[in-house]
């Protein structure tokens, strides 16, 4: 694969979704062709799948059920649209990825996080991402910036401990492999958050590709 | 548990979900009662993942994605309809179940069997029938008689290898554990079959529940 494969993860309201269209540009601006894909959906198969997993009627959604809608959607997405991307040399940006799995089911809800890896392993056919940005927020704060947007649905009603134990999850697999993720503390000024986004990215498109070098 | 669990399986046109009703009747007349559930669907959620697995317009499905959402309206109709039911002394019957996962997925697309019953058990938490039925039929006689019905969507859309696939995957399940599987020819007329099923019922649920004996 020649492409390059970018994901944002991060807690409810850390600005991901904001965040990301600014991101694209400016990897545009740098010569790259970039696909932008949001979990769940992103396919037209995934967007039907998405609807399920968001609607308010939904909230008797197991949580092993919830999991494997996720992975449905992400197993769609990656054989559809990832893949083929990558392999055209494309630069894709996902908003949330296999990770994303990890430290909601995983850590949020308490499934076994081997059992989780082998169900991502069968779901992406082992793709892993070239770079992980976290945008790392306050629980408390995060959740007030999306109440405030009005963005309220199924997945954001759990309870604020939930929240603090995906925060949690996400930042020790962080600390777990430095050399795929790249924390940003997204409690500060947007204008900020993005920079530090362009330079994890500019950083790692240079080292791995190689003419992107000089 | 003190409840019974029959799950019916078969290849496409086998008469599974004709037959079904009338050995509901049979059941409930021993003094039982009884719920029928279907698979993919039963469930609120569940029925709303079926629409995505048999819509004409989702062709463009990947293996991967459908046996997770398989496996996802399973989920969800194990923990929120069978365990609850088998709990209060309930003979469900399912209209399919996780065997056909390995059948169709396993069998008839590829998949790793191993990694599919660790798929399995992930969504049925472990749950397995007490006894499971196979209604075996030829099958062309089987498509033929779908087709007859007016009964076409994209699950029958595949080739006529791949449920010779899934039938004969079937017939090996069956052949490996005896003491649960009970295979009936459905090549034959339907009131000898439902004859056979309902013999197969009456011997298992006497077998098990101490308070039908005698």
């Amino acid at each position: 694969m020649t492409g390059f494969f970018i994901t944002l993860e991060g807690p409810e309201g850390s600005g991901k979704t904001s965040q990301i269209p600014l991101l694209a540009d400016y990897v545009h601006s740098l010569g790259h062709t970039v696909l932008l894909t949001r979990e769940p959906g992103g396919t037209f198969i995934g967007d039907q799948i998405r609807k399920v997993l968001v609607s308010l009627d939904n909230k008797a959604l197991t949580p092993q059920a919830e999991t494997l809608l996720f992975l449905a959607a992400r197993a769609q997405l990656v054989e559809e649209v990832i893949k083929p991307a990558l392999a055209n040399g494309v630069v894709v940006i996902s908003d949330r990825y296999a990770d994303a799995t990890l430290a909601y089911q995983g850590y949020g809800h308490g499934v076994d996080l081997d059992v989780l890896k082998k169900l991502l392993e069968f779901a992406t056919s082992g793709l892993q991402p070239d770079l992980i940005i976290l945008l790392d927020i306050e629980v408390e704060r995060g959740l007030r910036r999306k109440t405030d947007c009005g963005e309220w649905n199924r997945l954001d009603a759990y309870s604020v401990a939930f929240h603090e134990r995906v925060r949690k999850g996400y930042r020790s697999m962080a600390e777990a492999a430095p050399h795929i993720w790249n924390v940003i503390d997204a409690n500060r000024d947007r204008d900020l958050v993005q920079a530090d986004m362009r330079q994890a990215v500019a950083k790692t498109l240079k080292s791995i590709s190689p003419h992107h070098e000089g």
